[in-house]
This record gives structure tokens, sequence and C-alpha cells, in this order.
């Protein structure tokens, strides 16, 4: 008889940010004539630029002739696109990775929750507090984080390692051996950054344990900081034991396009065997490529016109973020993030939880963010707030908050 | 220390389509000048019918307007896409289906391979033998298929129900009890169909043991005889014992813009857990939408206009298909399928093995197939093309396997 995977039993609640647009929606239907202020989700505003049009639009136009028409797309991503990725994010860096070690994909979301799949069912799983909240939840299904403690909201098998005030938002390595260390920097949902030391010696501590470091470097792009990483390879000794996850959403505005990618490099093996072996292979079988017309976009992004033209969007964020950060310190709020990210993490005032003041900025000023509780127990008394909406949006959060 | 899954080491060579992908390469270094026709890949060739490029254009369009920009699409899917696949594919058909039990994805393949996870790690898995690998590979993968019998060429954990020219490729129950039952009709790679009775038969089946059917009807479109089920949900019961997999790459050419989609009834119910919700939670929490302007072109496949370009394309490739069949049945070839499917299966003249056909065609005159040994051993001795080339290089095909 057919039964299910128990573990998806052990997920708590519904996936935050389903949570969030459902009382959205309730106080919507509540308050028909509210113009709501969403800074919520980590969703872009700004349209997709100029160049990126044109070159979906030519995409498009080539698949309408029998001539140029592509149907299926190279398993790990087209040369075009993998060529410019290496050029662009890589070797202008100094950093040493082949066009081969890049896995072209659909997103981070789908690669950050589908990588786990290639290590071992027993792997310890070490995740940040707060955490974007897919490396736990896609560990869950698979089984590895054990039961769920309701009192400590903590699963009894990862090993949690907190992100707090005190050190920075970075955290310490863990009592507890990690196989698997999945880290996000700029972070999301704290909005703070690593230096290159500090994520040098994180790479150093998993070479000399043998983990493999998950590294989401999806807001790389809004580091304006130029002594701080964009990528883990400019670690020495990463490619033996890191995996990157990145992109095109935040920095190009591709959420509705959908575009990623995941670095492996052929150095990362272990017991012998290849991880960018089992990655293809995942990749090839349960995958089926990036849409040409969408991998043409991408590979727009880097053309010198399509470059600027995002420079520009980045720096249109990166003045909300600035705005919203200084607004708020000048309210009273303390707050953290918002240089190098995009986003805001603000300590809710007089030790409110956080889903007390998402309601409260919910029903009383019609402002939406996102609760710090879930993203983790080490969240709970703070909010997210985004920089993705517009520099009008941001002014009236403002606005509004400065009424509470 | 991190290890790596080791259910993947347990896979037969790289994926079939990839050995033969390496096998025309290495044939084509060798023979820069010989013009290879390809009828392997079950890959389309015309290109993107004129109505769903106007939709793409118009949706790349809203996408460079602030107004009308999309970001993150709805997780299950835009409701414009549900509802016209709603409308089109199961109410005109008298089946009753709702469109939020419509899950939008990027294709057939991403899904028929990622479902098994939202089942138990225990399951007894029933496929066909031969069989699309995908099947098969994802549940070596999730640790489900047991170790592999090198003389048998099969797994010692899966149920294999045989398909063979006594059984019309229609299998029958097998004598261990499934949990799990994929099929596929029009059939990949046999290019068969299964009766709606027959169909029915099996529905029955599942609801009296308890399993599920993950039925994959990719090839619905191809069905010439009225008489032939589109949709499993045209079966008494099906709604609460089985899950429908479908895609637009092959009936709209959409093997490069990737879009398909999953059939799951609320009344699927395992043990008082509603496996709707699973699925939902799994799309929602590793998966972010399909693009915006590919769910549009999947909607201007549902124009009348769309409509009739793409009836037009399906009827050319199955033109290709009744000359690919008679001819090769007038060469003296034994041949099945081809009738309401894209796909001829063959069987190798004089014992040979399907490899040592395949070889024989790519390197003595330049065709290349898929040999029917790599659906598994029930396809030794056959061998698989397709029908989704050119009508000329159809034509060129057949010129040429007549001299051999």
């Amino acid at each position: 008889m057919a039964t299910i995977n128990e573990n998806y039993l052990k997920l708590q609640g519904s996936y935050l940010f389903q949570t969030i647009a459902r009382k959205v929606r309730e106080y919507e239907s509540r308050n028909p004539d509210t113009r709501l202020i969403k800074l919520g989700i980590g969703d872009v505003t700004q349209p997709i630029a100029p160049a990126i049009l044109k070159a979906l639009h030519r995409a498009v136009d080539e698949m309408g002739e029998a001539q140029t028409f592509r149907g299926y797309a190279p398993d790990l991503g087209y040369e075009f696109l993998r060529n410019a990725i290496v050029e662009n994010e890589y070797r202008s860096r100094g950093i040493d990775i082949d066009a081969d070690e890049i896995f072209v994909s659909d997103g981070a979301k789908s690669d950050c929750s589908s990588i786990q799949e290639i290590f071992h069912q027993n792997s310890a799983v070490a995740v940040c507090d707060p955490v974007y909240p897919v490396y736990v939840d896609s560990n869950v299904m698979a089984g590895r984080a054990g039961d769920y403690d309701q009192e400590k909201k903590l699963y009894g098998n990862l090993i949690y390692m907190p992100c707090t005030e005190e050190n920075g938002f970075v955290p310490e390595f863990p009592d507890r051996r990690p196989d698997l260390i999945y880290l996000c920097y700029p972070n999301n949902p704290t909005g703070e950054s690593i230096t290159r030391a500090r994520l040098q010696e994180w790479v150093d501590y998993a070479l000399r344990i043998g983990a493999v470091i998950l590294y989401d470097a999806a807001y790389e792009a809004y580091i304006g900081d130029s002594s701080l990483p964009h990528s883990i390879f400019e670690c020495d000794g990463a490619r033996r034991c890191a995996i990157e996850f990145r992109s095109f959403s935040k920095n190009a505005g591709f959420t509705g396009l959908r575009l990623g990618f995941t670095v492996i490099s052929k150095q990362l093996v272990l017991a012998g065997q290849s991880v960018h072996a089992l990655w293809a292979r995942r990749h090839g079988t349960k995958y089926n490529g990036a849409p040409y017309i969408v991998q043409r976009a991408g590979e727009a992004v880097y053309s010198s016109e399509g470059a600027g033209q995002i420079r520009q969007q980045i720096a249109t964020y990166m003045k909300n973020a600035s705005f919203l950060k200084t607004a708020l310190a000048d309210a009273g709020y303390t707050v953290y993030g918002g240089e190098n990210a995009p986003y805001i993490w603000l300590k809710t005032p007089n030790g409110m939880s956080s889903w007390d003041f998402f309601d409260l900025l919910l029903d009383r000023i019609g402002v939406v963010g996102t609760p710090g509780s879930g993203f983790g127990p080490r969240g709970e008394g703070f909010f997210r707030l985004t920089a993705f909406g517009t520099y009008e949006n941001s002014l009236e959060a403002i606005r509004r908050i400065r009424t509470l």
C-alpha cells in the first residue's frame, strides 16, 4: 500500500512566505482601500533592463525559425552562458574556475534545496540561526533533521550556529562536527556580510574536518565594500571543500525569469568520488536545462550595455537600503544589514515578538515585512525589511512607521 | 566528514542519451563531412508556432515595464495557465479536474523524477521494461532500487513489468505487490498505446491494492484513435489513485522553452494524508515557478490560433511516423508504435543486439537512433526511431537504411 514520506510531517507550518501571503490576502480583503507597502518577500520591483529585453526578443525570434530553433538545451547549460559567467564572475576577479564547473539552472532556490540529495543520508548538517528556511526544510524532507522540538523551536539532528548581535551575525565554529555547512553571505535574512579573512577561516575549518561548505552567494552583487568576498572561491582551498550558489534573480531582476547557477570544482572529491560528477548526473537525470531564451537573457547581463543598466538597478535598491537604515536608526530603532545587502534587519521595539510586530505593522499601518522568528529562534525579536521596493514606497513605509 | 549519497554509485553507466551524444560527437569528429540523420533523442525540430511567439514577445514586453513586470510567479503556476489547462485538457473531455489541482512546472522530466520524494522510502516501485530511464534512475538515487544485477541487468528491489510483443507492450499486473506504479501511454519508447478499458483495469487494480499510479501522458497529443484515453482521469476512480504528468515539450515544441504540469486530485489521500498537500509543499519549498513569459506561451497553446498551428505540427510529425513505419515494414522490418505516438519501435534484424544495430546505423550509414536495451533488458533486440525529424530527413534515413 502506498504511503507517504513521513519526514514531510515534521515540517513546521507552511513555508514562511506562504503564511505571510495568506495574512496579507486576509488583510486586503478586510481593507480593500488601504494601499499596502510590501517590504516582505525579497522580490524585485524594477523591470527587466533594456539590453536584456533585447536579448530575449532576439532569442524568441530565433525560436521561431527552423534554422535557429533550439530544442533541449545542453544539460549543464549553453557554452555561451557558462563562458560569460566564468569570464565575468570569476576570471575578472582572478578566480580560477572553468566553464565546465558551472551548472546552469532555473535558480539558486532549486539548487540550494536539491544539493543535499547527492550527500549521505546521515550527513550532519549545520545551519545558521536565523537562516533562509529552504536549507532547513529540504533537509527535513530528506529525513536528516530529526524531530522538531516545539519548545526550543529547533530540529533535534541539525546543528544550529547562532548568528547574533554579539558575533556580528557571523557564526562561530559549532561544537558538534558538521559534514555539510550552509553559509549565506551577504546574508539573508540579516543583511550582514562576512570578511574575506573570516571566510578563509571557515574554508580552513572545512578542509580540516572534511566538511563541505554550501555557500549561497545570491546577494554578492550588492557588495559595495571592495574588501568583502564576492565568491567563496576567493579563499585558498575552497575548490576542495565548497559549492557555490549564484542567482540572476536579485542582481538582474530575474525572479520571474528564473536563472541561476551552481559552481562545483572538479577538485571537490570525497573519498575518491567526484562531487562534480554526482551533481552532473543529478542535473542530467532530474532536470532538463533552463530555457534557451532565458540563458540568452543571462548572457546579456554581462554585455557592457546590460552590465551598466544592472549596476543602475542595484544602486537604486541600495539607495533604498541606505535610506531605510538611516531613517530607522534616526527613529530610534537598532538596525543591522543594509550596507552590502538589500536587507535591513531591525530589532523589534520593547522586546516585542517578531510576529506581534508583523501584525502591528500590517494591521496598524499597512506595512508588510518578514518576522525574524520565521528564520529561526535567534531571529525572534528581529524583523526583516527589503530594499526591493520602490523609493517612494520606502519613503512611505518610513513615514508610516514614524506614526507608530 | 562529508560523504556522498552512495546510491548514486549504483547507477549504471551514464544517462542513456548522454552516452549516445558522446558516440555521436566521436563519430562527427572522425567523419566531419557526413551529414548525420538524427532520429535518436526525442527532440522536436519544428520552430515555435507563430501564435506562441507572439505571446512570448508580448510577455517579454510586459517584463520591461514597471506596471506589468512580474517577479516571483505563484508557486503552483499562474491562474491564467491553470485555468486554460483545465478548460482545454480536462473539462473539454468531460473530466472533472480543478485549476488548483494543476501544478505548473518546468517540464514532465523534473516532475516524474521528483515525485518519488513525497512517498515512503520503502515504497515498492513497479516500472515497465522497457522504460523511460528517468523513473528508474530517480528511484536508484533515492535508494529504493537496491543493487544492480549485472547479469539480469535489473535492480534487485524494483518490480519489472515486461512489455513485449506478446502483450502488445502493455504489462500484466505484477506478481509482487507494488506501492508505486509508473505507466506511460502513449508509450515511450515503444510507441504503443493502452486502451481505455485496459487503463481502467489498472486503475481498479491500484485502488484494490492501495497503490498509486504515476501516469506519464507526455505524448497524449499524438493520439489519433479517438477511442484511446488522453488522460488517466478518464477512468473511474483515478482521482483517488493516480498522478498525471503532462508536457508542452512534444505537443507544442517546448523542449527548449520548458513547461509542463502535474495533476494531483485533492481526493488522492493516503492514510489520511493529502498527497496534493505534500506536493504543494515540495513545489513551494524546492521550486520557484516556471518563467512568466513561458507560462504565457503555454496559455497561447490553447488559443484558437495556437491550437490550429500546433495541430499542424503534430500532423507533420505523424506523417513522418506513418512514413517511417510503412517504409520499414516494406523493407522487411518488424515495426511497432508510430500510430498514436511519435516513436517507432523496430525489431533489430537477425537478432542483432540493440547497441550493435546502433553502431551499424551510425558507422555505416550515419543514422542515429536509440538502442532498445538502453530502456531495459526487454528492450534488447529493439531500436527506437523518432518521428521528430524533418520529413526530408525521414526520407533520407529510409533511403540509407535500404542500402544496408
